[in-house]
């Protein structure tokens, strides 16, 4: 059996912690090792970044090649599949779409009282850095999904570093979609050299104010270190995934949507949860046969992954099922149920919400539009997806006009005396004392 | 002279540099000192409260009165002077009217295409803490600068912590403020212990997802500790103010405003930006004048702040000014000029703006409506101050139809195949295989 099955009501304390705790990426260990990495870069900046290069990627990336160039860009578009060229076309434009709803125009102003405006100022970030990871592919979806965001935010500088291929290239597909988001910023340089780079800035890479993108365990050490000096974002470890289903789900769909998450990583999650024990029982068969289809080595990675982190809980009912969900608080939520809409309302906590049989998961990673850059182990109780005010911040516009100065004078000097502050009391004191 | 004077075009980069560093907390002694409270507190609980309150705060707190009781927030409204319970009515009402705009409603919808629908829901965090610090007084303008945007989200769950007074209690003016605001779990407990207490929960204390307020370096070094564990909200060090005056300033405002930003704590900066030099000179005088009028101790504190983190700087223009402004991003920034709302709008990074000579940072910091818990020490590059933003978090809900996974099935397929994802297009190309 590949499928675990836990009963929710028959499960002690501590294995229910165990199982909403999912892997969790323990990163003391892999900040140690890429201290010296982050300081060298630090220190030394492009010649640290040439060695780490060819030592972590195997690549031969000359310090004045660090930057892919505009030739490069050109070479790219031109190489690409008519039909991945409009498949990057189609998703990017549908992200763009989703996201412009994000941007924030002008200020909000609020009249507090007559004599009292303020306002809320929202703008850009003025130099941003993109990690966009590589795995056993590479990933233009990853490049969009942050690119688009910093864009439409109007961040002045973005900086983007992905690592470049053995050959030292960088996959014409991520520079394609680099350009039609409209970045010209692209190093070759990856892992926690690239935060480093980012962060402090070396003869290339222009130092940044944050750094938002998923990576290895040794990319997220890297951001630990750094993160006194710059934003480094959303907390985004190990993908995971979870379906609440009722007796209405198609088994066959829901086997299908619940493998996917396992392929992201060893330490993926994939978990089934439903108060229908016939669908556990069917899914699993779908869940065997449709592995037995998948070749080696892949069939044996995915089963593995499945076994550890994998799964099914039988709830007592569909209220129960909507409770885990939200205890567990998962990336990525999709909900088979006889009326979605209604389930899709009860959760709180969850950084996707996927509505019905035909929003499949892959979709939305790719093309629905919404970020697919997401907070995952459990912070999808207090971070939401990447989205444009991620390359944005706010400040407050005050004026106080002489009649809404004099209207709170007195209750704010009464204010700062209780608080014991003489000096911000005086400065409405002796304001009238004299003028210079 | 206590106002020390820098001509910027004389600075050498690394004088530059040690300006805009400003007072730079550095906490990693103070990780070290707080660990084995933090450690004693999530093993012990109650009992670890108890003991740490009466070593730090020296007072004596039984595990049964941690809690504020019903009696107390009654006996705090009946004892408080009239004058200050009107003053503290009439900044909580600003604040609210100011928060209020940053409420979300309804999710925006977005049709990306046909078929596929998608919007953004921001929903409360379930359960929050608040940290209200005390200094030589107590601060009933951060509790209520923190609970109106708190309530106003629908955190369910909102714990104020707080040190209480040697005698035990805390002061009748934060709890009327707590009340009016609408909280009424306040625990009197502060410094690393409460921070503890909140990330992890005690028989007394709920444990909370995130935890907002600003506090010693000690809460900043626990706030570090536990942040593995939950989130804790923005960077808000020593305080810091910057003006930025022309020749048309008031010379005597000027020097009331600079003045009042060195009493918040020895770290604290305070610094004129200007391209006049007789400006510079009158500030000068008149912040002579008004720092030999303050009685002792104050007096040797204030100067002793002012003549370390506080001056001018001597700029060529007004552009000048500006630059300096947006390099060193200040918390809290005053604009004295001929035409405040130009400057300000040239203002990239700064927390607060605020316009003109009755704008006084005394109002903003109690009641022109805007947050006062705002990022320090270059944060305000990229944080912007407390919103209700900070009290909720956005999920992505995504519904596809069947038209419109049709649509676009096949470019996700060429998507997910180029990345190498080989489940993820197996999800759609099996899809319609079979029904369950």
């Amino acid at each position: 059996m590949t499928m675990q099955v836990h009963r929710w009501d028959a499960l002690a304390a501590a294995d229910r912690r165990r199982i909403l705790a999912r892997a969790q990426q323990n990163i003391a260990d892999d900040v140690e090792t890429v201290r010296p990495v982050v300081e060298d870069v630090r220190r030394r900046g492009d010649a640290a970044l040439v060695e780490y290069t060819r030592r972590f990627d195997g690549a031969d990336v000359p310090m004045d090649g660090i930057r892919v160039t505009t030739a490069e860009f050109d070479a790219a578009a031109d190489s690409l599949d008519e039909d991945l060229r409009e498949a990057l076309d189609y998703a990017i434009e549908n992200v763009r779409r989703f996201h412009r709803a994000q941007v924030r125009h002008a200020a909000e102003t609020v009249q507090v009282r007559p004599g009292i405006i303020a306002s809320e100022r929202h703008t850009p970030i003025d130099a941003v850095g993109l990690y966009v990871p590589s795995g056993r592919g590479s990933f233009p979806s990853m490049m969009y999904m942050l690119a688009v965001p910093a864009v439409l935010a109007g961040v002045p500088t973005i900086a983007v570093t992905t690592p470049p291929r053995a050959d030292g290239t960088v996959d014409p597909a991520v520079l394609y979609a680099a350009s039609r988001c409209g970045i010209d910023r692209v190093y070759r340089v990856g892992g926690a050299q690239a935060i480093a780079a980012l962060a402090w800035g070396t003869a290339t890479i222009p130092a940044v104010r944050k750094v938002v993108g998923p990576g290895s365990s040794y990319v997220a050490a890297a951001k630990r270190l750094v993160a006194d000096s710059i934003d480094v974002g959303l907390p985004a470890g190990p993908s995971e995934s979870m379906i609440v289903a009722d007796e209405s789900a198609d088994p066959w769909r829901v086997a299908l949507d619940l493998m996917i998450e396992a392929e992201h990583g060893s330490d993926s999650s994939a978990l089934l949860v439903t108060a229908a024990p016939a669908l556990v029982e069917a899914v699993t068969g779908a869940v065997e046969e449709l592995l037995a289809e998948v070749p080696e080595p892949r069939h044996t990675f995915l089963t593995d992954v499945f076994s550890r982190y994998g799964g099914a809980i039988l709830t007592g009912d569909d209220e129960e099922s909507i409770t885990v969900a939200n205890e567990f608080a998962p990336e990525h939520l999709l909900v088979h149920t006889r009326d979605p809409h209604a389930t899709a309302s009860s959760i709180r906590n969850a950084s996707e919400v996927l509505i019905g049989p035909h929003t499949a998961f892959s979709l939305a990673n790719y093309a629905t539009g919404p970020n697919a850059v997401l907070p995952t182990g459990g912070w999808a109780r207090s971070f939401g997806p990447v989205s444009v005010r991620d390359f944005q911040k706010a400040s407050s516009v005050i004026e106080v006009t002489e009649s809404g100065y004099r209207e709170m004078r007195d209750h704010v000097i009464r204010l700062a005396d209780h608080e014991g502050f003489y000096t911000h009391a005086a400065a409405l004191r002796r304001r009238d004392d004299r003028r210079g």
